[in-house]
């Protein structure tokens, strides 16, 4: 469980001690322990121990910084999250979705995932820092999740990805790339040309359906090896 | 999204107000609008209007009663929420299981999802008339959720499945069933068969490959009706 030490949560400016607990409470009861704070309007507090219950070590051992930049050093890949609609324009990505590639890169090497103030979540500046943006999936009527209601759903996707990567002296699984992935589907087009179940001439949906099971899945490095093997040997039969 | 009209959170016994503001928060930016409340110790109560935000709504329309039996009336399927490993003796299935089978059973009928208190969680009593047990997974040194968190996870997972689900008016997607699944692993084994790429002297080791992959990706009874026709005009090449 040890890629959870490569992940930290950093909240930005939070107004709410209370919050800052509860997110504590919630990051240690899905085994996540690295805390960073930016610029916190109260702390520590009394409310943010009284709502951490059992995780004070996590408000403990929490990292205060001045800046953003300062509490992001050596992270590989930052993830920020965003619950409003105008961010999310370069094509923000599910919390699912970025559990897994969080997890990828946590492997090796360090995650940050980002959540901003109570009160209007990431400022521009902080946005262009982020590679990513994950948006928790929300009744269009009321998005307004509590801070630590969003760490939690985060660090709940962290947990559950984290149980389901291989563990530990067990066989290593690595996520095919995106051009091994890519090279695939061509391969895969080309055979169901070859065979006669594709007709060029009409259009791709059958293609595109045949992406989508694929993109559920999450092709790993040695099953799109597995499924162009199979591709060969039916062009050779 | 209606089907999530159909489901109702119960809480029992609950000893915070806060909570039950948390709660009722939480449900609503998950589109959940149905609170039950067994005997909550202090209710109405302003802890619990302050932390619901602006989904007061939900705490106006909760509905309080005296006993569990009262609050499930008409419900076709009970899933009882628990942290202890002494209560996961009959199986309990995770979240998102628990979300998924919620929705299907929601299309039609009614469906209870039921927190205990937060102090001992679900009592015996309780227990026994849950007919499905869901345990979020936690970190094993700290497995203790904050009990509106542990609403927030349950209700996100609903949320994701409900936006899964097919549209009102979309393409109905309906998953293959157990057989029509079998089906195909038995059609794509014979067709490797043939085209020599799995040696039936061997084990089966490249099957179960291949089992994961599509179980992973959870077969629709459109896909497989694709897939087997590939293997057909493999078979006529």
């Amino acid at each position: 469980m040890n890629k959870l030490n490569n992940i930290r949560i950093v909240l930005c400016q939070t107004s709410h001690p209370g919050n800052i607990g509860s997110a504590a409470r919630a990051m240690k009861t899905m085994g996540l322990s690295r805390l960073h704070l930016i610029k916190p309007r109260k702390f520590p507090h009394a409310e943010a121990v009284a709502m951490a219950s059992g995780a004070t070590d996590v408000l403990e051992n929490a990292q205060i910084f001045d800046t953003l930049d300062d509490a992001l050093a050596g992270c590989a890949l930052v993830i920020g999250l965003t619950a409003r609609q105008r961010e999310l324009s370069h094509a923000a990505i599910s919390p699912r979705a970025a559990a897994a590639e969080a997890l990828a890169i946590a492997a090796d090497l360090e995650v940050a995932l980002v959540f901003g103030g109570e009160t209007s979540g990431l400022s521009n500046e902080e946005l262009i820092r982020c590679q990513r943006l994950a948006h928790i999936p929300a009744n269009p009527d009321y998005s307004s999740l509590n801070l630590a209601a969003a760490v939690q759903v985060l660090a709940y996707e962290l947990r559950v990805a984290s149980e389901e990567a291989p563990q530990a002296g067990g066989k290593r699984l690595q996520p095919a790339t995106h051009d091994e992935v890519e090279g695939f589907y061509i391969h895969l087009e080309q055979t169901l040309i070859a065979i006669g179940f594709l007709d060029p001439a009409l259009p791709k949906r059958l293609m595109l359906r045949l992406r989508r099971l694929f993109t559920r899945a999450g092709l790993q490095k040695e099953e799109v090896n597995i499924l162009r093997g199979i591709l060969k040997s039916i062009a050779e039969k």
